[in-house]
């Protein structure tokens, strides 16, 4: 069987430059995927220029092409977004916004084209909001095609109020540790399925 | 100007018999009423037996009409609720139900009844939620009357994970705190204001 | 193979001597199942004396029990649910909060009971809230061991403002049927396959 | 009394060349601002470079902080947005992020600098998530320091799936009508109840 590939989009504010929680907490999924030979790639969204809108290509320099090609490429799409007041970032919103964007396309057989891709979320956040981001991602990628595989919201938050962040004050919680394992190994178990067993064109289709 | 009156619908699945960790974070908004000589009851409603529906008076023994009619005769109206999977309880979904069930009421000038009444939350849990349990409660609240003053939300959470509760883990947090006064205080200052001068009836009757 | 079983856990407010425009279209999805030969059954949660908590079993003649036996038995779950201002019954909450209470239960294999289940959701209202329903709801499945296929969430929702309900108002809307049968199809696509091949113990355990 | 005064924020993907049915919502409510001499500014985000961050000047030509000067010099701040996927749009989050920026800043009191002001929403689109919407909005501004009047949600949506806009679909719904008159005259009494008497700085300083 083909390697199997990931992609993770950081929805975090910062670029490449300033180090991201979120993409801390990627990283310890990542490595997971690395030992089970998973091809990844962590994607700053904030490096790219997105362009507002919800077409495809919306012209004009618009950079989500690339991304939409990298998720189009890959078997595993993991969403990651910080928190501000308990929501997803904006950016976070706007990714949701350009998947959606491509949500009336459709394979070879008729489906929507993200069927046969599992879809994942990383949240960190120094306090509270972690789950109402996970289930508005999650639900968004099911509804535009992707398979939800069980606990795959891996996150961290810290207690009420202003505190560390995820590199200083969560990496040794356990809790997290044991959803960034489940969430690596349920979208490895889940993609893998459905490579060897895509979901029949039946009952489905977008004509 | 007669004393204000408050009242707490506390929607802890647990009846009096049990500590309720919701209750404890009331009672220090309580303490303030008290040093503000705003009388105020906590009521569990677990305690009583609420009929589905979203009839004001469901019958066969219905006794919301009880909580109802404290809810009138209250200036200050705050619910609070404990989280389970990120989200305010099933007896706080319910209140909002039976509250729903009044608001085309009308007081003598043709606003909805709960006009002129001021509302909040208090909200623990031992881990994540508050932010999203509060929205949609201040929400509801917001659409069938209630006035909503500034930081009308006072909430604890733990760290992501299993971990203590509010009594345990969050008595002596600042943030915490520092909520729990500004809503003791902003409910009281808006229903002053709204005692003092009630919000005219022009544009916002229902008929 | 043996043949799949389905449960639809209906949480209108109303019991079954009342019409449930959420069962109307449950039993659209029930069709289907009929004939592609799926054993299908749906229950009126309204009917049972369902104890509030999250324990498996809460004494004093609570029926849960009864309902969690059925969830066990089933392959597919799906959860209904009217809606009040804009979010799940409150029935819907409480059978969150129930099928959460059994989450730390494992099977065999040490992965939680509901491993190898697939969700989805039927949601009806006269207007406004059915995403964000069943967001909450295919979130909290998901977090407690269900797989969540593409398009499990058919629902029927009118204009702004009152309105005819689902079966006055619902059962001509081609978008509706679409994922009424997408629903249909997708669970019974993703409950064949984890009949099949199920998720692999790896990662995914709660010791 | 000095002249009240309200900007309206819209947060439509779309720059001021195209068509916005949030927009024309919008100017619903400004027809009777204009009746009642309350001085109104409708901004379309989409026109500005906004920065991404939390920052009050994120700086290298960020337009965020004229945008800021508006909603200071402003008694009523509506924010409007459209829906996708259920959800408020992206620049609709990234105002809120913006806003939350300066959420630490004070007054000449100590309070919050978004006190004494009043908060509102206006949502559009073709099909449900208009109240999840509000919710999240009106939240947050609670949040930092606004006050939310009863019924400051007007919105229109159509019946589930595909269908008209707002402009074509919703201007005769009585419902929606009904709702704009609320907002707009609930935002109006209730700033004028603050402009006469602002909250007392007691108890909810932010030292």
């Amino acid at each position: 069987m083909p390697k199997l590939k990931a992609v993770f989009l950081n929805t975090s504010l910062k670029t490449t430059d300033e180090t991201s929680h979120t993409e801390a907490l990627m990283e310890e999924v990542q490595a997971i995927y690395k030992e089970k030979d998973v091809e990844s790639e962590i994607i700053r969204i904030a490096d790219y220029k997105i362009k507002l809108g919800v077409q495809e290509d919306m012209g004009n320099g618009d950079e989500w092409p690339e991304i939409y090609d990298k998720v189009m490429s890959s078997d595993i799409v993991i969403i990651g977004t910080p928190l501000w007041l308990g929501e997803k970032s904006s950016l976070a919103t706007q990714v949701v916004e350009r998947l959606y964007g491509s949500s009336s396309k459709t394979n070879d057989k008729g489906q929507a084209v993200f069927y046969n891709k599992v879809g994942g979320v990383v949240v960190t956040g120094n306090e509270d909001g972690a789950k109402h981001a996970s289930a508005s991602i999650l639900y968004a990628l099911s509804h535009i095609g992707f398979v939800i595989p069980p606990n795959v919201d891996a996150y961290w938050v810290g207690e009420a109020g202003p505190g560390p962040s995820y590199i200083e004050g969560g990496k040794e919680n356990d809790f997290t540790k044991g959803h960034v394992r489940m969430l690596a190994y349920n979208t490895i178990h889940l993609a893998t399925m459905l490579k060897n067993t895509p979901i029949p064109a039946e009952g489905n289709t977008l004509d």
